[in-house]
């Protein structure tokens, strides 16, 4: 009895191939599975819709009631492929440059570290999180519900470091961060790069974190230091940061100007439009999905405000004519967090249409559908991500 | 640019002699290392002190300021072998037996999760917790800060399957818990079952849960169930539980009735002595450990309550003589949660003896020594743990 088997979730760990056969195997799998890819072969495959090597979204199942989504359970959603592992190999060697401040000069994650801690917990969610939804069928991944996640950040606040750089240079309205991404030669930096442009008046709330969940950040989420800005959507969180500007303008990269603007459907991006920011009202159900057992479910999901926190969630199982009021379960983890809920409800055999309807603590409610925008950004219309259950 | 390589900490999850070879390889490893063993060889060796096949503690580095301890991370302590993992091949079907209610009977997992969810943080802690720091030098692993963590649970709340089962029997006095692990044959049962009984009064607040930290339960921390009781030290949180009874008397496995009492030094345990149950205040630092930059420097720690929240926790640079308010950091997870905190703190050349003091939300603060008992648990005495720091 001193040995024993490892289970099979440890066992699958970095076989992309088992894994692959295994999300084959899975009942009711949307589409053709795809194996992980190798840089992220330590996720979880039955958690996992794998679009594209750079694209891979959280199952709406597994996102259950968990206040804090893990690092293996998480969606991917890469711009630009990931940077060589070796920037992870001396974390605390990262350096970082600060520009617009009283003393600009480069900073490595190791002196960060000294000047300050704290930690954020976040609803992290791809810009393009729902785009599924939109009747006009917007080009790009076709992410439903699961292009998002609920994370903790541990870091230091970005305004201890312009303190101690003696402050910010007159005038700035930007925070703009640079990602660490390599630019393959021949190519336009300026239609590549990672940097993007945030409103200077969030700055205080800003994080560079080093740790994602209590570990290392992971080199597929950021590592060695990730620009964490709570609330904005997921791109505006800089992974591999290598340059944080305090700016007058916005940047010109076209991540900025033409991309992740809300314009309408039929036009093109620029800067005329507003950028995709700050996060909206949102929820959904997670369970139960497709089928359950006729009497007294434990009806399930996930709401969030963006900026603000979620205030109450209400749950419906006739497709919106009539609601109740869902429970918050677990921990309040701050404004920027999701709370997982819980509605239990007798359910007769027969089929419903569930939905859920979140409101926030500035009295916002999640509307029933989105105004729909060329690129299919900052969905949070509570009808179309319903699902429909047989009860038996 | 399509594919990486994954990184180190990646590549050793699975690999015991890998693992082994690099802990061997740490500087200032106070004892010669182990290999993690089969069943927790997903574990970060890094991580951790391996003092036997049973008995791993997290490094206090590796603590830090983390308002959740990962898997990967978190101490082992079983008093008897896992079952084999046999047990978590079929969560849903794992039956536990329900005795001492109207209607007494036994309910699987997937029945249990149907009755109700909710979600706990709670620092899971080693009734030998700080064993190392008793001067008697008691037998049993010489434990210092690591074997403890703060993980967050999720299931039904145990009042709502007895509601569901009719109710308590009258005159209960105990909630008595049962762990699935194998008896050999041969041995006395009393001796070695896992059976643990717990005052009826926080029935209220025990579950009986299915995730640990967003994903089901591993082997190793007692899935499929565990049945978690806040508040009250490890060995009272039932692993792989198979029985819950509610009880006139408390059970006579041994476990319960010779060991896990504070009894005085020099005597044997017995019923004449009281239970190890609940937790008390206590803290410790996490960095900076053994050698610091000269300059301001962030101070950390981790502090808990025990039954009830943490309320302020002070740092001292001089072993005592003079104490400073230190401030929280991250979200408060409630009042059974640990809370990390930090201190800012210009520090000269020279060496220090670093120490922190919890004071909870009634008041009570943590005490300077811990009165010595035969098998030394419950240390949370605020000197013994203190570290010493040389600054240059």
């Amino acid at each position: 009895m001193e040995h024993f088997n490892i289970s099979r979730r440890h066992l699958l760990v970095g076989s992309a191939s088992a894994a692959a056969l295994l999300t084959a195997s899975k009942v009711g799998q949307a589409q053709e599975a795809k194996p992980l890819p190798d840089y992220v072969a330590y996720k979880d495959p039955e958690a996992l819709i794998v679009h594209s090597n750079n694209t891979l979204e959280t199952e709406r199942s597994a996102l259950g009631v968990q206040p804090i989504t893990p690092d293996r359970q998480l969606y991917i959603r890469n711009n630009v492929s990931p940077p060589s592992d070796e920037i992870v190999a001396d974390r605390d060697a990262w350096e970082v440059t600060f520009e617009g401040v009283g003393e600009p000069r480069n900073i490595t994650v190791g002196e960060l570290k000294t000047m300050g801690i704290e930690t954020v917990t976040m609803v992290l969610q791809c810009s393009g999180n729902g785009r599924a939804y939109f009747e006009h069928k917007p080009s790009g991944t076709p992410w439903q519900v699961g292009a998002a996640g609920c994370v903790m950040w541990t870091g230091v606040p970005l305004r201890a470091v312009v303190e101690r750089l003696g402050g910010a240079a007159e005038g700035v309205r930007f925070v703009t961060g640079t990602g660490g991404e390599e630019i393959p030669e021949g190519l336009d930096p300026l239609d590549l790069i990672v940097e993007r442009s945030v409103p200077v008046d969030v700055l205080d709330s800003i994080l560079l974190a080093w740790d994602m969940n209590g570990e290392p950040i992971s080199l597929a989420h950021g590592g060695p230091l990730r620009m964490v800005v709570p609330g904005f959507t997921g791109v505006n969180n800089i992974k591999y940061i290598k340059k944080v500007a305090l700016t007058d303008t916005e940047t010109e990269a076209l991540i900025q100007s033409e991309r992740y603007r809300i314009h309408p459907v039929g036009t093109e991006g620029s800067t005329e439009y507003p950028s995709v920011w700050q996060m909206s009202v949102k929820s959904w159900i997670t369970g139960p999905l497709e089928t359950a057992r006729a009497g007294i479910n434990q009806i399930t999901g996930l709401a969030f405000g963006g900026m603000s926190a979620a205030a109450s969630v209400e749950v419906s199982v006739d497709d919106g004519e009539t609601w109740e009021e869902a429970q918050f379960i677990g921990p309040d983890l701050g404004q920027y967090a999701w709370r997982p809920f819980v509605l239990a409800k007798e359910l007769e055999p027969g089929t419903y249409r569930i939905v859920s309807r979140a409101t926030d603590s500035e009295g916002n409610q999640q509307p029933e559908e989105t105004e729909p925008n060329q690129a299919g950004y900052n969905h949070n219309g509570w009808r179309a991500p319903g699902v429909d259950v047989t009860v038996s």
